[in-house]
């Protein structure tokens, strides 16, 4: 019975001022609408949320990180006009944080990228934006997002320094009404005096506010898992199973997309593919009332005449306008998968026995399917060494990820 | 029987790519809501768009004009980290009248700011947006926006480098899915090689595209109207009529609002006021089918189930959130205010005859109004000398700005 817990700490750690007090939040079909939107988080999936007001972390060495990667990952390209700096990170870190960059100051970057929920939303499919509205994508992690080269589900950005202003400006995100408003909520807050000063030459600009927060991210470096130390040089690292689901992610094509280097292992191309979930999403409406699990343990088939918000999605599309790129998606990074649930662009995989089911029966044939998305045929036991594979995935730095995120002071000052 | 070419000329200059090709035109219901959504634009208002792609104009020494203001205008304040230079006006001039700058390429800066219409779009209430999306607010004339402290009618931008995002990303306007896409498409486009590099030292960044939109609209100075040449000088430059309209203005109290300094006039305090329009709008449905001008002498009554696009406009509180902000709304600058039909926020009143019996009437009644608002028992003599008063803050210009305007190559190159 730990939601409603949980859902007041994804709103508030601390627990001075609620979102909840929004106007959206009085209406029942909100509330349900949240319940629908839940995902079944299972035992395995302990969501460490409820005691995060009383945590204070230390920061880490996030700029050490960036310049010497952890095994599996390359040095980082960065932006020449945007060089890592300690300050940059500290101020990136401080507004990442702060509730004060969303219209009404409810919301901060950090609230649908929980640090302690792999830097996504475990207990949410799809966030919820300013006053509860609908937001139509999954909230993707956070890690090594310096490496990649697109960004969003749709790739409609390319650079993280540009990339904030969309859920900073967004009507259903963090509803900014304006680059302006943003720069005079930061410029009047007293605790920001100097601090953008002494990061950069010029102040504070549309520019270096977006400056800061790329350098933070960058510095959500996760490398050094188990498969790295095995693949990248100690034989014994890895039990059996996990390098026989190695074997199978080589043999079932899982690697052509979410693709490794020699030196160096992203797991994901940087490209757009079409596995069918976003066709089958936009051309197939759920038949029956779905169960909703409201807290573990606790399900519910609602019987109210209640319609999930559902958006149209038409993937990478969205940010091309060219027909023949619907239903394609970006490749998301498999590190800290085992993390990172709910799955796929709309969050409506529970956990990756979902994902790989979903694999192995071909996916939801139709005419733009990705050819190499085809019934898989695996055994019972190649599943369960695949699902040891991706569980071999996960960084060793999570836990100092989350200690750094939480050096920085939560809410209005 | 004008319409059709008008709008045509609206939607596309250059007659080589209809944005009536894009999907949104082809629906019937659309083409009903653009018809109902223009504006009774009377005899002695012609619309002179009709050959326009046969139109090729001089350039104008607008910075000159910015540094050397037409009487009646003071010393222009432009942001330190962006003087203007000739290079950065060309370069905004040019970017102004693309069309590659909407997200399907059909729509340009020009289209909702047609530069023979006073920068603003004489046939419509409210601009078309994307695909037909509909659009609000009325788009606000741009002479001497340089001068204005806030933007939009709401007030929720301040500096015209940052503004240009509004118009460029929202989804109702260019509706371009993110910084980067425009980003991208400007560094792809063949004739802007090195157009960038050589007005800015950083090259194309999402500073430097605001700076140069912001320094060619700094150029759209106009003074040196019959009123200014009288109020400052020359006591024979202005008819009887006008200067008795000018007291009328003043003891009205017009002039509290619509500001005039000693040594220059903006008529304009950029401040916010309601003047009850805003509450009439969305507090009232308008109660019986209104007329529906197709074209100059041909109007219809719509009977079909109808309803117009509206949205609720809450002025200036969509820009803070504070609940005494509502129905609020800047007080545009009157220079030039012959020329800028239709008028008020939403764009309601077709003439200005219309707008001084509002004011006449003493607006709309209601808790918010401005003190100042009450019926002003106007006789027939001081209504129409108010209307001659109003007519003499033409600038003498106005064609010198046109034609510079069409020396910028206009469409795709």
């Amino acid at each position: 019975m730990n939601f409603a817990v949980n859902l007041v700490e994804i709103l508030d750690y601390s627990k001075r001022k609620l979102a909840a007090a929004s106007r959206g939040w009085r209406h029942a079909a909100l509330l349900l609408a949240l319940a629908v939107n839940i995902v079944n988080a299972g035992p395995d999936h302990p969501i460490p949320s409820e005691s995060l007001s009383f945590v204070i972390g230390e920061p880490a060495p996030l700029l050490e990180q960036i310049e010497s990667p952890p095994l599996g990952l390359p040095v980082m390209d960065i932006p020449k006009q945007n060089p890592v700096s300690e300050k940059k990170i500290a101020l990136g870190r401080k507004l990442f944080f702060d509730r004060r960059l969303s219209f009404n100051g409810t919301l901060s970057c950090a609230m649908c990228h929980v640090p302690e929920q792999a830097f996504t939303q475990r207990e949410l499919r799809t966030p919820v934006g300013l006053e509860g509205r609908f937001v139509k994508r999954n909230a993707p992690a956070l890690y090594n997002v310096g490496y990649r080269r697109v960004l969003f589900f749709d790739g409609r950005e390319h650079s993280l320094e540009n990339q904030v202003w969309q859920p900073l400006l967004l009507h259903n995100e963090m509803a900014n009404p304006s680059i302006g408003f943003v720069l005079s909520t930061i410029s009047n807050a007293e605790d920001y005096q100097g601090l953008f000063e002494t990061a950069f030459e010029q102040g504070l600009t549309v520019e270096t506010l977006g400056m800061a927060l790329a350098s933070y991210q960058r510095g959500l470096v996760s490398g050094d898992s188990p498969f790295d130390r095995w693949y990248f040089g100690n034989e014994h690292a890895l039990p059996e199973a996990a390098r026989n689901g190695w074997q199978v992610f080589q043999n079932a094509g899982c690697a052509t997309c979410h693709t490794i280097a020699d030196d160096h292992a992203h797991f994901t191309d940087d490209q757009f593919y079409d596995t069918g979930i976003g066709y089958a999403r936009s051309m197939k409406s759920e038949s029956k009332p779905q169960p909703v699990r409201l807290a573990p343990g606790v399900s519910v088939v609602p019987t109210v005449s209640f319609e999930t918000a559902k958006a149209n999605d038409l993937g990478r599309y969205e940010a091309t306008g060219r027909s023949e790129d619907r239903w394609l998606y970006r490749v998301p990074s498999l590190r800290n998968v085992a993390l990172t649930a709910p799955y796929m662009h709309d969050g409506s995989f529970p956990d990756l026995d979902s994902v790989i089911a979903w694999y192995n029966d071909g996916g939801e044939p139709h005419a733009g399917l990705d050819v190499r998305i085809r019934p898989l045929n695996l055994t019972a036991e190649q599943v369960s060494d695949l699902l040891i594979f991706l569980e071999s995935l996960t960084g060793s730095n999570i836990a100092t990820l989350e200690a750094d995120a939480r050096s920085a002071q939560i809410g209005d000052p």
